[in-house]
């Protein structure tokens, strides 16, 4: 029997209790020794509630009980988060975690811990919920040379923007219909401003790329600034606004790597595998220069999801005790490259009686009209730097919105 | 450094040897030591190929050789592919292979036996080729209760049926099409009749459930029958007509447990994960009952995509020199229910003058009419058992061609 303790009964560690039960035997199993939750640390108490027995508020009862050999950190945020971890990697137990901000932060530093202590740091669930990609990342693709990892990151903005496409809401009504179905917090923040795509962006990178992407060095917006009209503008040219998190890397002439990184709404054409990603659903999107496109998708956030994953991870932990499993992210920094000197098409509307002028100013790849808003026109640029098409935007003065166009 | 065999100089196994030169720092890196291909197995010799001074025609001197700890099995059929394999695991050299026809036919004796020997048995590009779906299945979603893994597993058959549906093509001109383009074989009945997709689902659905499903058991149609009209009515309700290889389980009211599998074409509803899989990618979709949908997606064939997931194989295999990797696939067989027996909608074509009767008859849910084929009406029945409707069609007569619709 292998003992482990639950950090947080909210929504990620209740789910993790539920699963095991559910799953016993499976799970059992596969793990080759049944799976005991030993305790549960949180500060309320659940008077009622099966777990209350297990329930502790001190978290030394949890650090100094040899018999438990894993941690599940599913509290999030970075204190105490942070201290637990490295507390319980250093007692020598694995630790399996859903908290990207924690991941995000420290990811390479606890690994290099684990290391060290002979046991595991493990995250699945801190990307795309219950989506198997950080597995796959590790031990799948170990052929490629990945040149790209972009997702759909978040289910809030994600269901937003689905809903914002379907009715023609505008943001502030899709967002509490959201809210009202609880697919968006009461402070919506770190979803619709793009925060949590950025962190988890962060982490794939780091896999994808082999060194630390510092999440605070990725660009990021969010959806705040969509409209209607962006989205029927984007309609009539077969296209979805979507809120990407994306990172790549171009070879230049002389060989050498340049590494992109940014969160902010793209527009992505019919056919691309993300354009039919809706609602609150995630993907994730690797290129390889031997596989090609690959695409993972599923539920990327919600209880039992992505308390599979951790779930998932606690059974690889208890095969694997002793035993770190590779993962290739160096603690050297990745630098990113201005964004500036990315070289991609934009969308722009602009005033109808502009439409001509703007065309020839962009180079226009496509001019874009809607019935329904005969005041405007929309263009798709020609692929420029982005310091280039900034400059002729503000040359002009008359561009209404602008986005950019995924390639 | 390791050195490795590649039994087979075809298009999988020149490829094998192109990923490992191309990407060879990467690779090395994460297989921690230099990975080299001492032996290439071919009864042809490639005077002027840099692969000539390493081409053997006898492969004791593989097996004989102790420096080889690795031999990629990329023959493809089962004669000698099969004594090959044993003789290497028996020998205690681990084996890679991307032969579905070996691995649906003896896959678990060869894991067996792998187990024995304390080496591995590795055949991520059996299915989908580069798409990392078996990895995913053994170490991912370890904690969940699948109940369904469907896929479109192969891409000749789905290239044809998108033509078909872009261009109102018939059969046998898409797939005149897709082999002067190389998509399918000259012999193209192992693709066209389902039999390639047949083995595949046989080695997923083993993996999901944990005992062998024999590929012999498994109802299997191809798509030679379908035609523009049924793919006319489908586009009229807004499906798309694939390929499907599936394979389910249900769970009755007395607890006890059903498990069906087929290969077949199928209507599949837009929004489901499946609907969008397009020309000849691939893609898997797999329910667990707390991670919901999810889907991987990718390049199910191809010389450089299926090399990768095996050079992904030969990676994990140094790895894990002397450690058998954990692999869920039980020997014992398991028995599959009666088609018959299984409960969905179909879609069937009728005169127009037997609408209103047919519709009555199989309680249709949809009743389909296309300006372009006047003469004739599509229904989408209720959901039925089979038997019940195959009963139906026999007594009218008059039903002009039926397809099962995924659910």
């Amino acid at each position: 029997m292998i003992n482990i303790a639950v950090l947080g009964y909210g929504t990620v560690g209740s789910g993790v209790v539920k699963v095991l039960e559910t799953n016993r035997e499976k799970i059992d199993k596969k793990a080759g020794v049944p799976i005991r939750v030993k305790y549960v640390l949180d500060l309320r108490d659940f008077p009622g509630d099966p777990i209350q027995e297990k329930i502790v508020h001190d978290y030394n009862v949890i650090l100094n009980d040899p018999e438990i050999k894993i941690v599940v950190e599913v509290m999030g945020g970075l204190k105490p988060a942070y201290e637990f971890t490295k507390a319980a990697l250093e007692a020598g137990k694995s630790v399996c975690t859903s908290n990207k901000e924690l991941v995000a932060e420290h990811g390479s530093d606890l690994l290099d811990l684990a290391r060290e202590k002979n046991v595991n740091y493990l995250f699945e669930a801190s990307c795309g919920g219950g989506i198997p990609v950080i597995r796959p990342l590790n031990s799948s693709l170990t052929a490629e040379d990945i040149d790209e990892v972009s997702g759909i990151l978040n289910g809030t903005t994600n269901y937003i923007l689905s809903e914002m496409t379907e009715k023609g809401s505008d943001f502030d009504d899709a967002l509490k219909e959201a809210q009202e179905l609880g697919y968006a917090e009461r402070n919506p923040e770190a979803d619709v401003e793009g925060y949590d795509a950025c962190r988890k962006i962060a982490i794939l990178s780091s896999l994808a790329f082999g060194k630390t992407v510092k999440y605070n060095t990725i660009h990021t917006e969010g959806i705040t600034k969509i409209t209607p009209e962006d989205i029927t503008f984007a309609k009539k040219a077969d296209m979805a606004v979507k809120l990407l998190a994306s990172a790549n890397k171009t070879v230049e002439e002389d060989g050498s790597e340049n590494f992109y990184a940014m969160v902010a709404p793209f527009l992505v054409r019919h056919g691309h595998p993300l354009y039919n990603i809706n609602g609150v659903f995630n993907a994730v999107f690797v290129h390889g220069n031997m596989l090609g496109d690959s695409l993972f998708y599923g539920s990327g956030a919600g209880s039992l999801p992505t308390a599979s994953a951790v779930v998932g991870d606690v059974v690889d932990a208890v095969r694997h005790l002793q035993r770190t499993l590779f993962v290739f992210w160096d603690s050297e920094e990745l630098k990113l490259s201005d964004n500036g000197t990315a070289v991609r098409p934009f969308f722009i509307r602009v005033p109808a009686d502009k439409k001509d002028e703007a065309a020839k100013l962009f180079d226009a790849e496509m001019v874009i009209e809607c019935p329904e808003i005969p005041e405007e026109a929309g263009i798709i640029t020609a692929s420029m730097q982005e310091n280039d098409f900034m400059k002729k935007c503000d040359e002009i003065h008359y561009v209404i919105s602008s986005i950019r166009v995924n390639v």
